[in-house]
Parts: C-alpha cells; structure tokens; sequence
C-alpha cells in the first residue's frame, strides 16, 4: 500500500493509526500542504484527487479518497482488529462520535478556512486562532458530554478497545492543543488520549515520528 | 420513529429521503434553529443530544445523532432498498463523495459559522454569501470532477440507484441555490439532481414539503 500523507494532517493521522493498528505495511509519500502554494494542488496529485486532499490510499489499483471512507474500508478489507463494535447502536455511536469531530471541527479549521479568513477578511494571527480555538472547544466539550453521559465509554471511547472514534480524537487532540485549547473541563478525552498514546500504533502514527516530520 | 428536523437543515434533509426510500414512517419533531436563539440549545435538546445538532433519530429506546451515522444505522438495520453498494470499493467511493460534501461544504457554511462571522469578524451579508458560495463551488466542483471522470457514475452518483452520496448531494445544491453558487460547469451534478427530484422519496424530503416549511 502506498499512503499520501503531510505529518501534521488530522486525517492522515487517522489513517497511519488505522494501518498500524491491522498490521498493514504503507509506503509513506509526503505531500506538503504549504511549500509551493500547496503540493495537493499540483495537477498530478488532482489526477489522483480531484478533492485535492489527503490522505489518499492506494491499495493495489484501488485509489481511495477521504478519512473515514478509507478506514471503513480497512475495516471491511482486513477486519482484524475490528474499528468498529459489532452491534449496530454501537457502530452509530462510534460513528457519531468520529463525526462529531470530522464534521463539526476540523474542516472549520482547516489549513484552506484559515488562509480564506486571512487574505479575504484579513482575519490575523490572533483572530484565527480564537476562531479555531472557539471550535476545538465547543466541539470537544460536546464530545465530552457524550463520552462522560452513556455507559458504553470504557478505556477508550466505545469499550476496551479502540475504534475510529479513538482514531479521530486523538489526531483533533494533538491540533487543539496548538490553539492552546483549555481541557480543564474535559477529563474523559485527556485519560482516553493518554490511554491511547500508551499504545505503539498510535505512537508510530503521531506528527513526530513521520519522515517529514518538521 | 421519531425525527428531531428543521425543513431547511441539510443533514436532517438527508435522513428524511433514507427513511423516505426505505419505506419507514416517522414522526416530524421540528426544532427551529434561528427562533429563541436556536431551539437546538434548550436545555431539553441538549440533554437529547449534548452536540447540541439536528438531525437526531429516535428508534424505539436508541437515540441516533449525526445523519451519516444514522444513514449508516438505517442502511445497516432497514436493509432494503441498499443506499451503499455491495463492493468494498464502491462503498468506498460512495462513502467519499458523501463526505466531500457533509465535512468539506456543509459544517463551513452552517448557521453557526456564519453567526460567529458576522458577531466576532463584523463580516457583512454580502461577505458571508461569497463565502458561502467559494466553499460550494469548489467543493462541488470536486464532486463534479470525481462523478464526470469515474465510469461507475450512472443515472445516480453510483450506478442507477440512489445511494448515500445522493443523500447528501441533493441538499446541499438546494442549499448552494440559495448563495447564487454558478452550476454551469457542472452538468453531471445538475442531471443526477434533477434525475433525484423526479422520485417521490426525495420530493417528499424536500424543504416545502415539510411541516416546519416558512
């Protein structure tokens, strides 16, 4: 398999974590999203990806696009071990919990937002990381919420193993504390990151053990 | 069923054309989200859904939040008609053209972003509607460049049956209509759009079809 990937990328993180964690090898291809005004806009990487973003997965002929496309199509292809709990009220709560997240966060924050604030609104440094920071906050303490309120939370977010809620907490986690995001009122997502981190698989996916880590 | 709606949320629209498809009557439980400040926030809503986001779905004891989580939930336990193809790889490709449009458009151009623009930035109407018409226009034009170059494109995003990318698709151009967003490069989306409205399930969903509708 090959893995189009840029170190400090939430959905990319949410990949590398995905592959480790079934054992799966990954050629690593870097594509920096700043140098040369965005090497995911450059025409040969819009061939693959027209969306112009990664991570994009190539998995013998197939050339998979978004986050959580590709690691539900992990968990199809190689099942073992399984990102998501067998039963369907628990697949939908995994599910909402990930989305929570890839949906209500991290595209507001996105590196394309950011630059859009500043060069159309000229939005500054400061602006831009309140705006950020506002949407890390509110969005985590609503996933707070859920995992601290149902019974289904265990040393991780759904049960004793992780699953693609983990997958993408932890990558939002490692970006929210870059804007400074205040986690006094959020215990439940610091013992389950740490919890988390306790763990090779996502050790050997975080920023700084990437090839083109900075 | 009972269903949390308001006529004009995109993500709730997608919910009511699965059930609207499988066959599965609901009943409609609006929650306006401009009136008394956003009835999402109550303190009954939030205790429903501590994200504080509609669309939520109730099937009999489960209480389902995030709509492709509930697309998924719905497809997994109401099985007929399929909304996701058999193949890993068309589910993939299903799954990605649906979060193209419900991570990369959708959250950026939703009412609490934009109040957060006009409250903390001052960005005026006119700044706030080009906004909302860039994120659009070059997501959608993502989307067309993905649904015109793949051949397992057919009468729907995905072969000549409505799936999930569909679900997702027809709000958000009802939703881009309204920013004035330019359709005239994208044919495929605006013949699968219209081909959508010509079935009943997606009529029925519609804004002016619905009890809330202003």
């Amino acid at each position: 398999m090959k893995l189009y990937s840029y170190f400090r990328s939430s959905a990319s993180f949410r990949v590398r974590i995905a592959l480790n964690l079934k054992g799966l090898p990954y050629e690593y291809l870097p594509v920096h999203l700043v140098k040369h005004g965005g090497e995911q806009f450059s025409l040969e990487f819009l061939a693959l990806n027209p969306q112009g973003l990664i991570p994009v997965l190539i998995d013998g002929d197939k050339v998979l696009t978004q986050s959580l496309a590709i690691l539900e199509y992990l968990d199809e292809t190689y099942p073992e071990p399984p990102l998501l709990p067998a039963d369907a009220l628990g697949r939908a709560r995994v599910r909402s919990i990930a989305l929570a997240i890839s949906c209500e966060i991290h595209p507001i924050n996105n590196i394309r937002v950011l630059r859009y604030l500043k060069r159309s609104f000229g939005i500054d440094d400061e602006g831009r990381k309140t705006w950020a920071r506002h949407w890390s906050e509110t969005g985590l303490a609503a996933v707070e919420a859920q995992l601290a309120t149902l019974p289904a939370t265990g040393a991780f977010c759904h049960g004793d193993t992780p699953t693609i809620a983990d997958l993408c907490l932890v990558p939002q986690v490692f970006n929210s504390r870059t804007y400074d995001c205040d986690f006094s009122a959020m215990p439940t997502i610091v013992r389950i990151v740490d919890r988390c981190m306790e763990l090779d698989a996502f050790r050997r996916a975080a920023w700084e053990a990437q090839p083109d880590a900075e």
